[in-house]
């Protein structure tokens, strides 16, 4: 191995396979470690307070599932993304773990909405706020990966479809414009708030390739 | 790589290794957990407390074996099928993700039904309905995965056996009817909707392979 | 692909690499948990209150380290005999879980060992007891996954050294039988049992290939 | 395969896949546990409260934070060596446990810190003495395993680079030392040991890959 070899070796990485195994680790953690909370009702003496614990808790299951889904989406869309990266570099690595850092944490701002989901005063908005300002700076924590990543090509394939990297960068962005809006209309009204940060989040669960593969046949036809 | 190569590549995943590993993290996560509900008598001032607050605690143990051999029982054949799966898509990886929401919300249910497990009365009934009923769901977005995966090939080898898509098909769909079965009969009788949901339970612990291949040994000798 | 080739594969997986990878996430998760256990004295009034706070917990600092000292080695232990596993089958992956079951609770017993090991009279009889008969049980799953795998060499390569098989079967049961004895003389007297327990898993802290390269060496150089 | 061969490999395991997915299992769980101490503020009465619930819990955030941080940079280091691996034996896995050991229980002087940062007496010298006193040993215990494989390239790649061995060894080499130093200086004044930690921690956030590969060009360019 020569110097010259060794050196750009050093400056960046191939393959990203660690990078997948300890984020994968980290999402699986967090999605999972929410079960934790729905508490079993101990030594109830009838059926009817076992009921009325269990729907008690209701808010639980419900940031459960919502925590569980949102970082699943994001889980997903990782996957998706990290299929055209061949390497990882110094910044790439810590900024991954800062988004880590934020999806790790996103539990505890789902939680506080499930709770205050029931009331409609300020304190809905106070947990509206706080949930929504999460999901924006979590979203620009991975549209900021995705950039760094694929400006210049830096970390992916030299040949990926330019094309395609506009597209997904557009989309990208989505997310974090919609839930800084949600951010704001919480001021005004939390419930609009949360209808607009839902309709992003959904967003996100599209199939896009579909909708990709349906305009190139589209293009492929028209020329 | 040309444009129609790359939309092909977009359109579906090519392998599951990271699919496999998130869910290997969950799953691995939500088993180990329950452990941590095993409490150290602390502070005890004699032998005889330590022993009662060791076995006062045995719904905690029940739950945590029940739990571990459930989860690990739907890793096993998580980890059968996916042998067979060549790639994923967006509506499979979000199908697995609903999956292991499930699955890691078990030790709840499996919590409760061991902490009603002694009594005799509308709380265990209430236990079974919640437990029965869990198991349902999850089988049932089990075999959901395992059908989208199969039909018409969609993400196996083209040219996986018929008959071994059909046999397993079956199989699996045991599970969901046995479980419903039990739901309904934890109405008239949870002591026996337990045991019709235990049996369903240990039919997916059998050595299926060894089975099928005493039948295909018998049809080769018969042609 | 033939018939028969698909059946020989549905009868055996190759590889190991999700079995080894679910459990890397038990032993990792089991060994990690014990580390929420320390609580960080809150709102103390006085730097005497916090060294006081954190000395009085030195039970849970005892418990983590043995817990994560006897976690790795069986880690290291699995890791080493699996580089000679080329599949698994329907048992093995099950008593595998077993495996992990036991291996999952493995920082219970300690806990209740590290929280007696100050007094001197029957509690930490009791906690001796459930400490060893813990290590015997888990000792013998491991034994009895290693036997499965070897005997008639039925998961590891054909033609694995049978010199080697014999010894390693000969050194892993030392550890259920060594265990067996210290359980019986918890009886009798729980800090002798300690004792040999503790020699007995220091035991397994040894490198065992260099013994064994001095060995081969010693026999190459008389022969 | 021949005895010798194989006594080789016994010595010494080839690949270090599986040890990194122990490594990467324990600092993902380590990272995302801390985020479970973020407690939901439940059954609140006001928006007020919530907003008193949230901050006051701010050492919590803080602590998470750094934690996670601080886990991440060690993650990427171990990662960033670990490519220079080819082997590991059985000192080395017992090492690595070590080192994970204290990896899996920095959160815990870190929550400490975190807890008495805003008082300015004694409380905080503790808490300062047991942070870096952890932060030290931490060190060491990695500057031990990069120190263990490179000695005589013994698990690195036989022609690794004598020039970038020496030079990374001096830098792994100045946090102990830094660490040391701030251990020292928080029995004076334990802000400005914060302080000393603090920039030793950043170096190592540092893309020293970027700085060597101007060093090599300039020293390219001279001769």
């Amino acid at each position: 191995m020569t110097r010259k070899t060794f050196l750009r070796r050093l400056e960046t990485h191939e393959g990203t396979a660690r990078l997948e195994a300890f984020s994968d680790g980290v999402f699986a953690i967090a999605a999972t470690l929410l079960a934790m909370e729905m508490k079993t009702p101990r030594n109830a003496h009838s059926a009817q307070e076992i009921i009325e614990a269990l729907t008690r808790q209701w808010p639980i299951y419900v940031s459960y599932a919502m925590s569980f889904v949102y970082l699943g989406i994001y889980w997903s869309h990782h996957h998706r993304l990290y299929r055209f990266f061949r390497r990882t570099d110094h910044l790439f690595i810590k900024l991954n773990i800062l988004f880590l850092l934020l999806v790790a944490a996103l539990p505890f701002p789902t939680a506080l909405l499930g709770e205050y989901l029931r009331v409609h005063d300020d304190r809905l908005r106070i947990a509206t706020l706080v949930y929504t300002g999460m999901l924006c700076v979590t979203a620009c924590a991975f549209v900021g990966l995705w950039i760094y990543a694929v400006h210049e090509r830096r970390l992916v394939e030299h040949d990926l479809d330019r094309d395609f990297i506009v597209r997904t960068t557009r989309r990208y962005l989505i997310g974090p414009v919609a839930y800084a809006i949600a951010f704001l209309l919480a001021l005004v009204d939390p419930v609009v708030s949360l209808v607009v940060s839902l309709i992003a989040a959904m967003f996100y669960l599209l199939p896009w390739e579909l909708f990709r593969f349906a305009d190139a046949v589209e293009r492929a036809d028209a020329s």
